[in-house]
């Protein structure tokens, strides 16, 4: 099959090159592509729908959790947009600015949101009065801008698509509490759903969200030894609060700021699930998430028309269980066809040639580990449902071996550095806790604080300074 | 029950003051809120969850015949917005433009979207190469904004949200089908599952979205008596293929432009919903976009433990099959919440009370005609599904009997003069198809060609020049 050989060399190997590998996947895959507007991408059917299945998954989870779907304006006046100090600093750098609608100058330029804190927070001042008003639980599904001056595909764009929750408690306890509860909603949905094993900790105050007063994240750990941050969950205790006015009168007669939490998961993901899983064929899709969880390549070369109609029974029995995609296409070779579907990661690839008919059975091969079994044609879902299962569950493993074999418990400082100048992954180390100790790392290393993972006891020592740890810190260079 | 009535006295009755009741409503109901940002609203849970039943429905049908969803930047550089001459004629007043970046000037300065032929263009003149490209059939999920000077919650606001089909295809005829086809998509889901009727049409070449060959709508009568458009589909020729050379290799060997439909429906549906069916008790929702579709209120004021606990277990019944509410709140009397939910439009509200746990029965109040009834417990859930069904067809039964009402066949200007300063409604009558005909009824009458429906016959003579008539149009003021 030397078409097939010459399709697959267009995928720069991973192990070559990464960065390109992303790229091509991204692009040849179909999953998103360049557009004319500097910084932003198009989200191309195949990637879209990946999304689509995310968000229907986490929208489930949301509304299970109590939280009900709103929607708020675009546009955030500057005004409002400079309430919260920290916030404003934090964001500014980074915003689209509308100074004209139609043929009027605007008397006040509108910010395009980067993050809705405070266009929402105005109105909770408005809706809410009375402790019988709280909870307030919404969030919205919608667009946001951060002008980027570097962007890659899905990872860093100036235009991105996320959720953004934004909450109301009456007491700091209960807003701690869905802070932690919706972080808890990530990671089941990151590790159980893409298979993508996630370290969950708190960040440190220098990566904190703009405005919060705790941060927690999920941090995954990517195909080239760095970081990504998955998710993230703030607990924003009555700092908008205060700036927005958002009171309420409670029980005991007395008027109080509420308490507040905000948590969003953005298209980003969508980086993370390819350079998790994805190797030198392209994309590997997890079943749950893939378009297509299985493809369908009829083997034609003899006996074609009993082998295509035998194709098209299998097609109709399995599509009723399963997302299948018969490939009938009469132009291209089977060759072809399991290069151009491994390229676009689908997790169960079936062969039904002349012999497969004879021996009434098919023949299956799986994208994660290429491994090629026949399967008869009796009960042929239930063991189509299981292998999808077994693929899925073998994804989430190799992803964790890999990180546990990129994880490194590190106490002195020259083999920190070592690593991050080598074999890069995530470094396990004591910290003081001083943001001095953290600039300097970041600076000589280019490591970040990716968080302080929840429940571990921490070293004795600094990784730098060598004074009294107070911290187990997870560094790492980070997208 | 004196607060009850009170809290009817706050919204203003329809007959009084449409405007100002439709606002109330609006506002009372919680469906949405006037936000900060001139011109734009907050969807708030109740209203936006409307809008979520609404998009599944049509994502479904959208998929089932052959579309798949993407999603194109938000942005559109100035020089890709003017390719195509009508269309940049016809939107540029209506722009909001992002002019900085940051702290960055922009070079070019960037619309935010009205629509996204423009940038879809782009795209897709670099996906097509091969009539094996086509067609292309995509959707498309997202917010646009369109620089409004007088607006109205859902009907008309500076940002909304929509959908917009854009698609290619080899030939005319095909593309001419999927317009219609589309079009007849959205009379559907506005007749069959939002229960308002429509009349389908063209539009006029006056009224014709910008860029567009032909443009077909479907136009509602609202309860003023004022026209509302509720869905277009646009046939588009081969305009903005020439204007973005979206070309493909035929068969043949030939070079082609592609032929293009576009295709949308917006949040002001939601309008639409508000204006047919509501009453001078409020809204009133068809049961398929209902956030809840029943609402239960135990009767407590005497055995009131018993009540509450029958009333949680028919609640446990119902909603493994419905939208129910249980709505035990102590603080308010069973008056106060029979008002509230009629406000919110509940189709059928459940009364337990003492008298009904005696006889082994509840009561039920259609939201549509007030009509009070018993059902017996066994079986209730398929009598409630039963009397649903009446409720909806009842909702569309009304509606059509009042746009048969206020539809005028006229012959004469004086008397479509009086009937559009008098009762509204529609106006069906000749028309010579002079454009000169046509602005001058819009400025001596303020109506306009709403459409120029479907195969009808048309009349001898133009209602104002009294010469041939090419067209039996439909006239109306407008939304």
């Amino acid at each position: 099959m030397p078409e097939g050989k010459e399709f697959v060399k267009a995928i720069t190997p991973k192990s070559m090159d990464f960065s390109q590998w992303y790229v091509d996947v991204v692009l040849k895959a179909e999953l998103a592509d360049y557009s004319p507007v500097k910084g932003c991408i198009v989200f191309r059917p195949y990637g879209y729908t990946i999304w689509e299945f995310m968000q229907a998954e986490l929208d489930r989870r949301f509304k299970e959790t109590g939280h009900v779907n709103a929607y708020f304006p675009l546009f955030v006046p500057e005004g409002f947009f400079r309430k919260e100090a920290e916030h404003v600093a934090g964001f500014s750098p980074q915003v689209a600015w509308v100074t004209k609608g139609g043929d009027e100058e605007l008397g006040e330029r509108l910010a395009v949101r980067p993050t809705s804190e405070t266009v929402i927070g105005v109105m909770y001042s408005k809706w809410i009065q009375s402790y019988r008003d709280l909870p307030v639980l919404i969030n919205q599904w919608c667009n946001v801008v951060r002008w980027e001056k570097a962007t890659r595909p899905f990872i860093r764009t100036t235009e991105f698509l996320w959720q953004e929750g934004h909450t109301c408690h009456r007491t700091e306890a209960e807003a701690e509490e869905e802070a932690q509860r919706m972080l808890e909603v990530y990671r089941s949905f990151v590790e159980d759903y893409l298979a993508i094993p996630v370290v969950p900790g708190e960040k440190s105050a220098g990566e904190r969200f703009a405005g919060a007063v705790r941060t927690y994240t999920i941090e995954g750990l990517m195909g080239d030894g760095r970081a990504l941050q998955c998710g993230t969950s703030h607990f924003l205790g009555q700092n908008f609060a205060r700036s927005f006015n958002i009171q309420f009168l409670d029980e005991d007669g007395q008027l109080k700021y509420v308490w507040q939490t905000s948590w969003g998961i953005s298209t980003r993901i969508l980086g993370a699930l390819i350079m998790v899983h994805g190797d030198d064929r392209g994309l590997v899709l997890p079943p749950p998430v893939a378009p297509h969880q299985i493809v369908l390549v009829p083997i034609t070369a003899r006996s074609g028309e009993q082998v295509l109609a035998a194709s098209r029974q299998v097609y109709d029995r399995l599509r009723v269980r399963f997302r299948v995609k018969l490939d009938d296409r009469p132009e291209f070779s089977p060759g072809w066809k399991f290069n151009d579907w491994e390229m676009r990661g689908v997790p169960l690839r079936l062969e039904i040639g002349p012999r497969d008919l004879a021996a009434d059975q098919v023949t299956v091969v799986r994208r994660d580990s290429g491994e090629r079994s026949t399967v008869p044609m009796a009960g042929l879902e239930d063991s189509l449902a299981h292998l999808l299962g077994e693929v899925h569950s073998a994804l989430y493993k190799r992803a964790l071996a890999f990180r546990e074999a990129n994880t490194h418990r590190v106490s002195d400082f020259d083999h920190f550095r070592t690593i991050i100048e080598g074999p890069r992954g995530f470094i396990e180390a004591g910290w003081c806790g001083e943001e001095s100790c953290e600039t300097r790392i970041k600076e000589e290393t280019g490591a970040t604080i990716r968080c302080l993972p929840f429940g571990r006891e921490h070293p004795e020592e600094c990784v730098l300074c060598g004074g009294q740890a107070r911290h187990l810190a997870y560094f790492a260079r980070a997208y």
